[in-house]
Parts: structure tokens; C-alpha cells; sequence
């Protein structure tokens, strides 16, 4: 009998789907990184909601504090995506009965941190029994005009993003493999997972620009988001500015591992992906630095729909592959 | 050293909330049963998240499909609470690993079930992998007018509800003491264990016509939620009709067991409990009428801050006690 194990996240998330009667006329798409409705006075509702979950999300030397404020930037960094800003946040929390007061304590702190990191607060909620530790946020915002989806995306367009990859999945393995690094680059790298960010002022001043065609999070890898985006706008990519720490490279080399890996197949990066047109690109640019924020341009969306990338003057196709629960036992 | 295990839920609660830089100008307070922003436009969103735990809340007998439909009547209730419209549904899925196809499906059905049957839709959410399953909802709605809190009843006001209390707490017992009851009495408890329902027309109803103080659902049980809008609301209740099914009366006898604690400290019931101004009693009743619904007048509330109920001639003072997680080893 198939069961969860054999399924993989993404063909039970399919499954599930199929089940539902979808609205027609969503603003936003099922499946895109938000959730929207539009109300009667003419507003859109935008919603998020994302669990973490001790076992899968939370790495041993992680603090609950960490831990409470990392499920705020989570959910975040979709509404970032979107240029949505945070109007007011929901917490599910599931506890486990032997949590001590002073954890709980820390959580509610890391709750507050977060929420007041990004300008909003936590407006209410509910608690729950559970085995393992469980905090679910659901994000409220709204906006007057059309939400940026996935699919606008056009060939000419060009790609950026907020900052470099490959940062996380070093830190994993720092943290869980105990892999050495000097301490400077260990330090970034624990911190990309310990204390990942959310780009909602990137995001935000993208939004206003209207020059984005496209956008998405990167919390499920580089590779993968690249491959959302140009399966929802049947379009490709040609990455020829990939943007990858050059510590993840240095770090790749000391322990035999495959750079490129690290950098394309992560998760829990929060950078955001975007596509502009190209007469806006300045525009989007400016707004980005004026916020004290990145915009890296990588490459450009092509008729062709796959998706490649110049690295040491090798063309390089690359995989729609990600981190994907049940599939993974880290 | 102190764990959720000898804190219970109600303190978890208060200590995270302590934690927390609550807004002021909340239009619904903190701990009311659902949460809601002010939008710029003068639109109340309203929002509510609340999760099912397998362990905690699905009992053994219950169907995924049940389970699935259950989670969202847990939130639709809380909104017909405050006589607000569903608009939308997030979901946010916890996952074991060892959960077949099959049951996946049957979730799936069971939250479109759920969602059309109180009106509206599934617009998004994510899945994760737990060690149990977790059903975390997340529901929007909104209004123009202010919404009915906790805190607004007046001594004098009308305290009715939209239904009898007694049925779940020897539904559960039958399902997991293998209590014996008559057929049809057995299937009216089983019923309202696995398929509970939310008064959601009762609750537009009821809010439509401006003459409710105070509102609660009675998902923590009848003497809670009456226990709840007497502090918010710093009054009393004087109770001479209770709202007691007879069929618990009953059950009682056959077991020996105590039938107002089957009544009053059960939970997991969705009947509204409302207190109503007296000139808008006729006016309240007739819109509930309307739509197929009842509204029962079960006493009214007294400037005294205690609850007294009438039963068989006696006057007993109802305690403040109801489900509680981490408590109830169930």
C-alpha cells in the first residue's frame, strides 16, 4: 500500500488538491507562494500559512527562541515574495508535555522578536497537545492591486535575486555532521540557519516598483524555485551570473563536496527570486539598494523552456530538485 | 523543574501572552474567539486558527474524512460565534509518515466537505511531516460593523443558546469506555462526536440583528464558556432552564454517573451561548427561527459575579472548570 513515505511531499499536496473544489477566479493561484481572496470593497486578502516542526525543521542546537522566530520568518518571507506587508499574525502552537516553563517562556519571546522584527504582531491563537514541538503561523495582509504571481514571468525578462545561496546547507552540515570550517565562515554559515532573514523591505520596495513580472521564495532551494517559476510562466532561464557565496565553494573544497549541490539544491533560504522587465530593471534596482537591500542580476528568461547556467565556462543543466519532506531523513 | 505537564493549557497560554507586545487598539481582545485588523479601509478582517491534534482529538473511531471535517467546523464555529462569513480556509497539514493514499484522499474530501458545507473554500496551505497527524486551519472572514466580543453583557440581558448541552461527553465515553446506551440515544451521541456542527447560520443570523451583547462558542464547555463571559464581562448568571439534552439524564442513570457533569464540564460542543439586550430577545429569536435554527433562553445575566444554576429545586453554583490539554489524560 502507498503511504506518505513512498508519496513525497509535493504528490500529497497533488493529492490533496484534486480532492478540493478550487474557486475559479482566486487572485492568486493554488500552489503560488500566498493565498489571496478578494473582499467586496475591491482589497485583496492575502493569507500564509506554514508550519514548522521540531523533528524536520529544528536542528538539535537550535534554541526554541530561534526556533519561534525562524516559523514567524518562514511565513514572512511568501508575503515578502509578494510585496505584501504583515498586518497581524496567528500562532498554532503544539507543545510537548515535557517542555519547561522556561522554553515556553523563550518561544512566546521568539514569537515577539520576529513579529516585531518585521513590523507586525502576533494578534492571537490557540495551544495544542502534541509529541513533538509544532508552531503554525498563519500571516494576514492585504493590497489594493494585483499580486505578482509565479506565472508572468516573459522571455527577455530579467532574473535576480535578493543574495547568494548555498549558505545553509553547510551550516546543516556543521551542525549536525559536525563538518569543520574557520570560524568567520562557520559562523556565516550557522548563522544562514540559526538566524535566517526575511527580505520583506526587498520585497516591499519590488512591489512598488510594479517592474516585477514573477517572483517567488527560495525556502524550497534555488533549483527548485527557478523551476516553479518556469513551469507557471513557460519559460527558461540562462544563468550566467550564478549567485553563489564564495565561501560555499571554499567550503566544498575542503570536504570533497559538490559546490554546485550545495548551492542549487538547499532549502530554507529566504532570498527571493525575481523576474523584471527589462526597461524596469533600474527602477527595481534603485528601490532595492534605497532600502539597504541586494538585487543581483543573474541571467535572463528565454523562450526555451529549460533551465541553464554558465559555471566555470561549462553549461550546466539544472534538475528540478529541492528539499521535499518524507523524501529526506535528515 | 515546571513542564507544560503540570502547567496545563490556560497557564501555557497566559505565559506566552505575557511575552508579547499586544497592540492596544485591538478590535477583538486577545483570548476572544477569533482575532481581528483594523484595515486602512475600515474593513475588519477577522481571523481565526485552531489545530487538530490526532492524539488529542480524533478518537479512534472517528474517520480521516471526519477528522479532516471536524478541524474546520472547529474554526467555522468560532466565526459563527461572531456572525462572521467564512471567506476563505487555509490548511496547514502534519503528516505521519506510515499514513496510506487512501487516507490522504479521504482528508482531502473531508476538508472540501467541510468547506462547502459551511459555504466556502480551501485557498491554499502547506503539508509537513509529523509524528501525528495535525489539521491546523486557519480561517478569514470579514465586517463592517464591530464585532460581538466576550465583554459586552449587562446584567439584565437575555442568556440563551442555540442548542442542548450533554451529548459529546457520553458520546466519547461509548466510543472509548465502550459504554452501552440504546440504539438510537447511542447514535446521537456518536453523532455528536464525529460529526459536530457549527452554528454558522444562527451566528449570522444572531449578528444581523444588533441585539447580542456577548458571544462564545462552547468548544471548552458549557460552564467555561459561560465562565469566560462572566469575567470578560464582569457580571453574573442566573440559570433556571438549563440547556441539558434529556437523553444525558438518562445515560447518567444507566451508569451511574453524575448527569450535570456530563452537561456542564464537557466540551468539544460547538452550540452558541449568547446574552442579548431583553428589548431585541423577540427579534434574535425569530432570526434564528428563520433559519431553521433555535434559540433557547436559559436564564439571564445578574450584576452578582457567580453562576447559579436551578436543578430539581437545588441552586448549584457552577464551577469554572472545563477541557483542558495537558490536564485531561483522555
Amino acid at each position: 500500500m502507498e503511504t506518505a513515505n513512498n508519496l513525497g511531499e509535493r504528490e500529497i499536496i497533488e493529492t490533496i488538491r484534486k480532492q478540493l473544489s478550487i474557486e475559479p477566479n482566486m487572485p492568486v493561484p493554488f500552489g503560488d507562494d500566498v493565498s489571496a481572496i478578494r473582499q467586496k470593497n475591491g482589497n485583496i486578502a492575502v493569507l500564509k500559512s506554514d508550519m514548522l516542526v521540531g523533528k524536520t525543521d529544528i536542528p538539535p542546537q537550535m534554541s526554541y527562541w530561534q526556533a519561534a522566530r525562524k516559523a514567524i520568518v518562514m511565513n514572512i518571507s511568501d508575503l515578502a515574495a509578494k510585496g505584501i506587508e504583515p498586518l497581524g499574525l496567528l500562532v498554532s502552537l503544539g507543545i510537548p508535555r515535557s517542555i519547561t516553563k522556561r522554553s515556553i517562556v523563550q518561544i512566546g519571546k521568539g514569537l515577539n522578536a520576529g513579529a516585531k522584527e518585521y513590523g507586525t504582531s502576533i494578534i492571537g491563537g490557540d495551544t495544542n497537545e502534541t509529541q513533538d514541538l509544532i508552531i503554525s503561523i498563519a500571516a494576514f495582509g492585504a493590497t489594493k492591486k494585483d499580486v505578482t504571481l509565479r506565472r508572468g514571468a516573459h522571455p527577455g525578462d530579467i532574473l535576480a535575486t535578493t543574495g547568494l545561496f548555498g549558505l545553509t546547507l553547510p551550516g546543516l552540515k556543521i551542525l549536525k555532521e559536525k563538518l569543520s570550517a574557520p570560524l568567520e565562515m562557520r559562523k556565516k554559515f550557522i548563522d544562514a540557519v540559526l538566524m535566517p532573514r526575511a527580505r520583506l523591505q526587498e520585497g516591499l520596495a519590488l512591489a512598488k516598483t510594479g517592474a516585477t513580472t514573477a517572483t517567488i521564495d527560495s525556502s524550497d532551494g534555488l533549483a527548485w524555485s527557478l523551476h516553479e517559476i518556469s513551469r507557471a510562466s513557460n519559460i527558461g532561464f540562462l544563468i550566467d551570473c550564478p549567485p553563489f557565496a564564495q565561501e560555499t565553494f571554499e567550503f566544498a573544497k575542503m570536504h570533497n563536496l559538490d559546490p554546485l549541490k550545495l548551492c542549487l539544491y538547499g532549502g530554507e533560504e529566504y532570498e527571493l527570486i525575481v523576474t523584471i522587465e527589462p526597461d524596469g530593471w533600474r527602477r527595481a534596482q534603485e528601490a532595492v539598494f534605497g532600502k539597504g537591500g541586494k538585487l543581483l542580476k543573474i541571467g535572463k528568461a528565454t523562450v526555451k523552456h529549460a533551465i541553464h547556467l554558465r559555471h566555470d565556462n561549462r553549461m550546466i543543466d539544472i534538475e528540478a530538485k529541492g528539499y521535499e519532506h518524507f523524501k529526506h531523513k535528515r
